[in-house]
Parts: C-alpha cells; structure tokens; sequence
C-alpha cells in the first residue's frame, strides 16, 4: 500500500518488481552507442508497413511482446496495459496494443510517458489492484516531424537546440515482489510548471524547470542528496536542456548534480559522430533506453539506485500556432537493484 | 484498497466520496434539458478567447474550479488531478490546469475519459495513495469539428449517424468517505474492442460492443443484473449506438438492460428539438452530465445506484484517413448514493 512522505513523494512498500523488459529501436537507433542492449533493431524505419504511424504502432506491440516474453508472461497474465504516446489520440499504443485483450489505461505525458506508466503500472501492483501490469510507450522520428514540425519530404533544416525524437519504444512487466530484480520503490508525480518559453525547437529549456523541480522535492521528501544516487537520468532534456537543469539546480536550489546526472537524450546517441543537434528526445528515447541500458545495468548490480525523471513538453502544433508557452512537467520513478 | 473480484472489477471498500463536482456548457447545451442543472453557461462559446481551444481550457478550468469551491477545497489541498481531452495532446486539459500547482496525471480515453479519470482518482484515494483528487475533462464542438472532420467555415454536411460533441467541462473532487455524498464503489477499466467499423461518421456504432463487452463483464464480477440499478448509463452512444447496445446486450449476453439504460447522449439534448443528429458526445458530454444531473439525484436520493459506463473511440484524423478501423473502449463505474 503506498506510503505518502513529504510534499509529494510515494514510497511502495511492497518493491513491486520489473520482471522483463524490452527496447526496440530503428536505424538511427541501432548506429548508437546502446544498440548492443536493445531487444531488436529494425533496418527499416517503416517495419515493411505503409506509413510511419502504422510502423510506431508495430514497434509499440514487438517491445510489449518481448517485455512479455521475457518476463515469462502471457498477455492473459497481464491485468492492467498503461501506454501512451506523442501522436495525436495516442494512436501509437492503442493501435499497437488494440489485440491484447487486457484492461487499457491510456495515460498522456508527453516525453515523460514512460516515467507516468511506469509510476502507475507500480502503484496499481503496489496498491493491490493489480497482480502484473506492463508500462509501454513508443514515439518515432518520422510521424512526429511530420505532425508537430513538417514533413520531411520538405527537408526544412533543423536548429542546434531541436532534439531528435527516437525511432523507439520500450515495454516494463511490473509484478509483485521478486527477488533479484530492477524494482519501483518510490515514484513522484510531477506538477505542470509554464516560464513562458515559447521556442517549439528549444524544447529541453521548457522542460528544465519542471525537472528541476521535481528532483529537489524527490529529494527533500526523502531527505536524500545527489550523491545518495548512481544516477539522476533525466529523459530527454537533450544538451541544452540538461546544462540548464544543472545551472537551475545549482542557482534555484542549492544542489549540485552534475556528478550524477546524465540523460537519456544524451545516452542513446554518439553525440560526436551522429547527426542529432541537441539529442534524443520523444516518449521512446526514455522507454527504450531505461527498458535496455539501464534496466540491464540495475539487474548485473552495476547500479543499485537510479532516480529516473522524465519530462514532457505539454504542447501541440495548434498551441504553437496560437502563440502559447509551452506548460512542462517531469516525473520521478524510483529504480532499485533489488537483492543481491 | 482496492480489492479484485471476478474477472476484471475492482471493488473500492473504502467508498470514496464524491465531495464536490460541477459542470459548465455552451450555447447549445443551455438550450437543452438539463440546462438547470449545469453550474455554468456561458453565452459565446469563444468564452472570450480568440480561438475554441483556448475557449476549451477555460471551460475546462472553470469546472475545476467550481467543483473545488463546491467542495470547499483549495487547490493546495488537491493531491494529484486526473484531466484528459480529445485535444491534439490534449491541450484543453494542460492549458486549463497548467497554473493550479496540482501534480497531474494525464490520460487519454478519448469520449472514456470521465469514467478513467474517476476511476483513477478514486483508486487513488481508496489505496491511500492520496487524500483528495480531481477528476476533469471537456470538449468543444468547435474545436474537435476542424480536429477531427472540417473546420466549422466549410459547412460540410453531417450525417444522420453523426454525433454533436459537447461543448462543456465536468469535475469531480474525490476524497476519503464523507457521510451523505455520492460515492465511487467500484470500477471496472475496459479492453479494445475493434470489430471493423470504419465509418468516423458511426463512432456510436463502432462503441457499443465495447460498451456491452463491459457491462457484462461487470455484471458477472459483481454477480449482479441489470434490474440492481437505478440506472446504466452510458456515455456517449447516442441514439444509433444505444440501440445497437441493447441489441448486442440481448443477443451476445442474454442481457435485457432497456428498462435501466439511458445514454448520456441522449440525456444533453432535446432530441427532438435540438439539430444534433444521433445526439450528444465528446468528453464533454457524459463529463456534464455526470457532473450536474446525476450526481445531483444521487445527492438528493432520487438515484442510489447508478452504472456509469462511458465509451470511447480510439481514432485520430490520420488513421481514419490511414483506412484504418476505430478501435474503441469502455470503462465503468459504480456511483452510489452514500448514506441516507
């Protein structure tokens, strides 16, 4: 049953479990530095289908599929699906997972799904409304240059501080308590925070703040500093984004985390030799490098205790076009190693 | 906290209660039935703004805002609030909330979202995870028409098949069990039922087997039938959808639930009066009705037992243009009439 502490910070007695997990990329993808943990790497960015939305919804149903499979699940073992994505309707998760036949929570975070699902798959497992539950969530390059940029057939030429969204998707099976495995042990839902950036290509300095912000009450609700972690992995702030959470951090509350930050936006590419501007970014940036590097990196005991904090830019291209800021929240998961 | 029965039903021992709520309209829905009954009605359904979104989210925030005084809760008493629309990232939501300081969960259940969001916020509070939530969503007829089929300028004909989405917002606030309040006693969250209808313009028909697959199975978890409730009200099949839900009621289930069933729909409007087609839908539309008529008469003690099960259809404009089919769900919701 969980456990309110502080402001805003769940504590899940319980330590539901991550007992399978999968990543599955596209080709930019599998030129990066993580291929070599991802579950599959398609060489073809529309997976043998005929547009790009149809292609995400394949990759969002391969990384449940082997999530599944890896956890030794059947979908009938599943009693919750949590998923969501940047498409409109978030057709990239209910088209994927339509033939599942298990109860669907559709869930809308932006960037920050996988963070959302991940926090709800948990506290229902925690709570006792659930015995397994999966967290998915997937974005692709292609359908979301076209709906919230332009076409790529126009070729229109990007900016330095634009990130690139993944051409991604990751799936976490979430159950009662296992030994030895990744587990959810504390989650911090994020409230909406809007400075007035107005820049849809400068997307990772209008999620800052509201990551800043979630980390410092993570950390004063559990009377924790950085250094209690391995990691702080923010997902996807990209290289503009990621400097500016750092200064805020240091300028707005005192803490310094540049030690033990790093991003997901900055993990899935070589960010020398790829042409990504400021990084990865989308729903499936964070899914597909949590549910491949570091949930691989949390089993083998290289790290113990990671604080995950996803973000997402709240917008649409209609806001855009109306001249509206970009309202930003980031949400915190808890990952733990387990026993060893 | 929370307890599984049957086959998918999460019964909530704790009952939480339903401690504030409001709808809010527009034009249209102040020239119908239930008029006297919503909160607020504005006369423009601009509400001022220079476009229908924006116009939404002030709808939107408004019911908030009512159902918190109503309740006489402020927003920092609120733990977590649970908003979702049919918005393009759903934008009538983040933009109608984005200053009220609430940790937010978004969801996406399209016409659903009503029955997620309180599903959501009840389980919350009933597994301790929060004392006090809020339930919202909202639609526009203006804004989902240019989204979703042609912009209002064109004048395109619709169909007789075609639904009139709400132009109005509804907020629940939910919290531990107050005596003498409408409760939330049990939820059951649905799974995609997609059997091939493809007609953008039938999303009634494309929703009821969701809807009955639902139904029935809460009444097997429960071990109930149709004659222990007041009434099973849908939301929103409109006239064409609700026909075919008694159809498929009787003949795939055996079920006879046309004495108790009314649709949410049909509630809004005067059907014979009012130019919209096959009746009322949108977020909005079960949102407003929930939120005024309905909880009112559970107040009141003229409904104790009300099956509220609101459907949604799964689509976006690209995958209807893709040929795809509507992939559609339905939740439900037990709302009962506390002590007496």
């Amino acid at each position: 049953m969980p456990e309110r502490i502080g402001n805003n910070t769940l504590i899940l007695p319980s330590n539901p479990s991550v007992i399978g997990y999968a990543g599955v990329g596209g080709v930019t993808e599998s030129e990066g530095p993580l291929a070599g943990e991802f579950d599959f790497l398609y060489d073809d960015d529309k997976a043998g289908q005929e547009s790009f939305e149809k292609a995400e919804s394949i990759f969002h149903k391969e990384a449940v599929e082997r999530a599944l499979s890896k956890a030794g699940k059947s979908k009938s073992d599943v009693d919750y699906i949590f998923a969501g994505d940047l498409l409109n309707q978030c057709t990239g998760s209910t088209f994927g997972i339509r033939n599942m036949n298990i109860p669907y929570v559709g869930v809308y975070g932006a960037f920050s799904t996988m963070a959302l699902t991940l926090s709800l798959a948990s506290l229902f497992v925690d709570s006792g409304a659930a015995g397994c539950t999966v967290a998915s969530t997937s974005s692709h390059f292609c359908s979301a240059e076209r709906q919230f940029r332009l076409p790529l057939e126009y070729g229109g030429q990007r900016t330095p501080t634009a990130q690139h969204t993944a051409t991604a998707a990751g799936a976490s099976v979430i159950s009662t308590h296992v030994k030895n495995t990744p587990c959810v042990s504390a989650v911090s839902i994020g409230k909406i925070k809007d400075l007035g950036i107005k820049d849809a290509n400068n997307m990772g300095a209008a999620m800052a703040p509201a990551a800043a912000e979630t980390i410092s009450d993570f950390l004063n609700d559990t009377n924790t500093n950085p250094e209690d972690y391995d990691l702080i992995l923010t997902g996807d702030l990209g290289k503009v984004g990621s400097a500016l959470l750092i200064e805020l951090m240091e300028k707005d509350f005192g803490t310094d985390i540049s030690s033990v930050h790093n991003d997901c936006g900055l993990l899935i590419y070589d960010m020398k030799k790829q042409d990504v501007h400021a990084g990865g970014s989308g729903c499936g940036c964070s899914a597909g490098v949590v549910n491949t590097h570091i949930m691989n990196n949390l089993t083998n005991g290289r790290l113990n205790k990671v604080l995950f904090v996803a973000t997402g830019a709240l917008l649409s291209a209609t806001s855009t076009l109306q001249g509206e800021t970009i309202p930003s929240i980031a949400h915190a998961v808890l990952l733990t190693g387990g026993e060893r």
